[in-house]
């Protein structure tokens, strides 16, 4: 992958052509998705519809219908036969593959905007193109802030893949039967409830945000275990905060993709120290070298430069090797790695060098 | 083309999910061209450049560009072989073809904020994304007030196409030695020009609205044939202003994609009039069901929406069929059609019925 031309010059033209329409084909996908032409043809099976039929169902003018389909059979989301329209695999897909639509509002609703400030963010190493969403450093206190249906955008992606991927990783987080666990960027919630399901002994610490910690809390509090899960409240970058200490387990699930190297070194020497002796360090995500499909390791590529632009500047989805030189920089070793998790995780096992 | 599904399911999921980051994708594919990266990969041909030599050459950060270099893989703009980077067919299309480079100007710097506004402009009739650009009606009016690096782009992209259809037209139109003829949207007077260069005898009219006239007025004049040009200056759409008569030939370039079906009516119709009994209207125009490549019909399909969101709302870049209705409704019937002008524009040829 990713070591071969795979074009022919024709090929090649016309992917630089689609890159260089990219944006227009962009919005003109979604228009066709969320006015309701796409539906009215996918509806219309292999029959097939004609525009007038389209214009009536959707009360949208014949101009508006028919140079969204002209711009769609570009696109190849449609095929046009005897003046009737049908849906292609990939209008299939646009219409109603969750993770192609949930990419796409993350694109649009995230980062639209402010991928036009790309090339100042690598610049300054700051993510520039944040202030098209609010007045924040970086996109993390902002997260609880954001307009809902925006907000929606941001979680229903962060959530997607790595609800995907955490019952496997439960299992074998518990495997070795932990009884403390440290959760750093417990988030809202979700990880300490189903740990705390899995195992009736296991006690539970959160380390995360406070408007975060705040959703968590009033979640345990709701499911009866807020008993057995502790806080601890602070910013993961302030090194003069001690960590929490004496864990079995620390479970970290695509947290660190959000930090810098260096960043990446310093909260890994930190929970080296948090561990006990035989403590096992479990990381969650996703490397964009360790994917079977092209595709998915496109969108990792792509999302990176989400983090350039609106998450903090500094940080991606990593290939193996940068991220496992951090571990290695930290005083740590990799006993297991398991690509399996989900639809495209890794599940690192670390341990004291 | 466009009657028959192409794809692979796994083909079309890929598809999909290109869609679903493409605005991330081209502000990428920009950084990657604009920051010297593409250039530092391209200059070193088959030997390859690492990444540390690009850092170096660009005096970019390595994160962002790793960051670009991994989006640029996904892409498929370079490959990577035992960490040297190299240029792939694409990337060479992206940094080395002016076609490609002009579209992509054109996307960014007139198209890329105010697409954001498509599903707007398709529910007014109206170029909701001129907004972003300045406080016009239409896009024409503003074109001679756009910031300079602004307009080039959309000149630029205006002019490439046409330029390399005109000199095959101008061939053919002097072929019947027109007395004279009448240039509709007659712009900064290039083509009034090589008309006055082509043959000492003709006449020419420039028909155009006053920003565009005064700039070709002084071209003329520079060129010392402003004696052999008059100006009917107004605008097209007001129809109380009655057209000048008496001509043998009526020349509209990449005119009338600028209009609504209804306008072209009305200004075929009053060509009809102001033409002499046995005259000719050409039309030269991209029309995207004529395009041997399915790049060259996707590139016009895309720019329909162009015209949707940033130009007037209700034009596009025409299938024939629809246009040809339009000669036929004015009274006109078309005598010759030559679809071998430039990169893929036809020539048509009308008179009277």
């Amino acid at each position: 992958m990713f070591n071969k031309e795979t074009k022919t010059a024709l090929e090649a033209q016309e992917a630089a052509l689609r890159l260089a329409f990219a944006p227009i084909a962009f919005q003109a996908t979604r228009a066709l998705r969320d006015m309701g032409i796409l539906t009215a043809v996918s509806n219309s099976r292999s029959t097939g519809i004609t525009i007038e039929e389209i214009m009536e169902q959707t009360k949208l003018s014949r101009y508006a219908v028919r140079v969204l389909l002209e711009a769609g059979l570009g696109m190849e989301l449609i095929i046009v036969n005897n003046k009737r329209y049908t849906l292609t695999k990939t209008g299939y897909f646009i219409l109603h593959d969750r993770l192609t639509r949930i990419n796409m509002d993350f694109s649009q609703d995230i980062c639209y905007k402010g991928m036009n400030h790309l090339q100042e963010s690598l610049r300054e190493g700051k993510p520039a193109g944040l202030k098209e969403l609010g007045p924040w450093d970086t996109i993390y206190p902002g997260l609880s802030l954001l307009p809902p249906e925006i907000g929606k955008s941001w979680f229903d992606f962060d959530h997607y893949y790595s609800d995907l991927a955490t019952p496997a990783a439960l299992d074998i987080v518990f495997e070795k039967k932990p009884k403390k666990l440290l959760d750093i960027g417990g988030n809202t919630g979700k990880w300490a409830l189903a740990c705390t399901a899995k195992d009736p002994d296991v006690e539970i610490t959160i380390f995360d945000l406070p408007g975060q910690a705040n959703i968590a809390q009033q979640k345990l509090k709701d499911a009866g275990v807020d008993h057995r899960v502790n806080f601890h409240i602070a910013n993961i970058l302030h090194e003069e905060i001690p960590f929490p200490a004496g864990f079995d387990a620390i479970w970290m699930s695509q947290f660190l993709d959000c930090f810098s190297e260096a960043e990446i070194v310093s909260i890994l020497k930190r929970c080296r120290e948090a561990l006990n002796e035989d403590g096992i360090i479990y990381i969650l995500e996703p490397f964009w070298d360790r994917q079977q499909f092209k595709s998915a390791a496109f969108c990792l590529q792509q999302t990176s430069l989400y983090f350039t632009a609106m998450a903090n500047g500094n940080s991606q989805m990593y290939h193996s090797e940068d991220f496992l030189q951090c571990i290695d920089d930290a005083g740590l070793k990799v006993i297991s790695a398991n690509d399996q998790m989900g639809i495209n995780y890794t599940l690192l096992q670390c341990q004291k060098k």
